[in-house]
């Protein structure tokens, strides 16, 4: 029976791949992974060196737009190619970037493979913790609750969310930093949290929300802003 | 100038090491880690085959009580047996079960060492995705918040924190098991939670809140509940 892998390929290092998707990676006959109209990848800018030549590659192609119906319809077509593969006995190997299953793409993947596939998922170094590396500081110590929060949610939500909190790591910033900056300001979080741009990648900085938010051209999409409460 | 390297060496599972981890510990001259009062050492079990023979060793042993005081004195002590080990121009290897900042030790040495220490940290494959991937479950999904929260909390806090939240991944619930699968069912998120025991160790076991509520000697310290609200 063949298997479907979910590997995680971390956050933009090549060596923060782990030594298992690497030598799964290694001997895959069938490869996915989302990219750009284009056909841009970041997975496999991450992880393509390690794939055989002869590997079959399906690439699910997606505007990442708010309106999911182009990630939808990607997801829908890679899952009956990847179903084919699987129906056919060959393994596929699905490249996520950071972890498949933080925030990540192969969640999308799970519920449209028929439900006999044998899956394993091999996790990976996620933003969060790359993020925390880049910064230098813990994202939360002891008994502190620690929420990941998309900047995604509406404006109230946010701040509701982040009422009380002692820790927190916003994922997928880009347009909304006002937003975040402002509802961690209401929640008493804004001071000393610090945004990370492409962690982990040459071009990776770290930036108080003062710096980015005076930024002309804004912030990345896969921007993070951690913060934590001054212990009492 | 001597560099400090924080390094996590994953869940448990020797092929989730990273290779950044693997060529940094191959050529290790100095490296540091928790262990038990007998010196026995998790983190060290993971890695410890990628050390050169010729490594000394700094051994911080700790009784893991509730009372930090044993933890704070090890972290004291070998704080300053890594000052000394830097100061003389060596570079020291800190090797860190999962991830080292989150809810890592190594957030209780980097307050410790000398203030214009050159350091370097690297993330781990965390317990939060290595759990999430064998339970084959997504984390949290688009825009929903995730929460990981400590099993140590004082039970009225675990029970405010779980107020409305969408998903959570509940740390360290070894004996607080009872008391976090109460605060879940009040919080109307018991139904279909996993408890993740020992994740990518080869005894690795999945078990309902049920299950896990009926085992007779309780779970280990390093287990993980996760649960999500069924989407309304």
């Amino acid at each position: 029976m063949a298997t479907l892998y979910g590997v995680g390929v971390g956050p933009g290092d090549p060596e923060l791949l782990t030594l298992k998707a690497v030598r799964i990676l290694s001997s895959a006959q069938v490869v996915a992974y989302p990219a750009n109209p284009h056909g841009d990848s970041v997975a496999l800018s991450i992880a393509g060196h390690h794939l055989p030549a002869t590997a079959e590659h399906i690439v699910m192609a997606m505007d990442f737009v708010p309106d999911r119906r182009s990630a939808n319809a990607a997801y829908d077509s890679g899952a009956e190619q990847i179903a084919a593969r699987l129906a056919a006995g060959q393994d596929v190997v699905v490249l996520c970037e950071g972890d498949p299953l933080l925030f990540g793409s192969f969640a999308y993947l799970l519920p449209r493979v028929p439900t006999a596939t044998r899956i394993e998922v091999v996790p990976g170094v996620s933003s969060l913790t790359t993020c925390a590396a880049a910064a230098m500081r813990p994202l939360a110590l002891g008994s502190e609750p620690l929420l990941c929060l998309p900047a995604t949610l509406p404006a109230a939500d946010l701040a509701r969310a982040l009422d009380g909190v002692a820790a927190v790591a916003v994922f997928k910033v880009g347009r909304h930093l006002a937003t975040v900056a402002a509802a961690l300001q209401q929640a008493g979080l804004a001071e000393g949290a610090v945004c990370v741009i492409r962690a982990s990648h040459p071009d990776q900085k770290l930036l108080s929300l003062p710096e980015a938010l005076h930024r002309p051209d804004g912030v990345p999409y896969f921007s993070m802003i951690l913060a934590r409460r001054p212990s009492p």
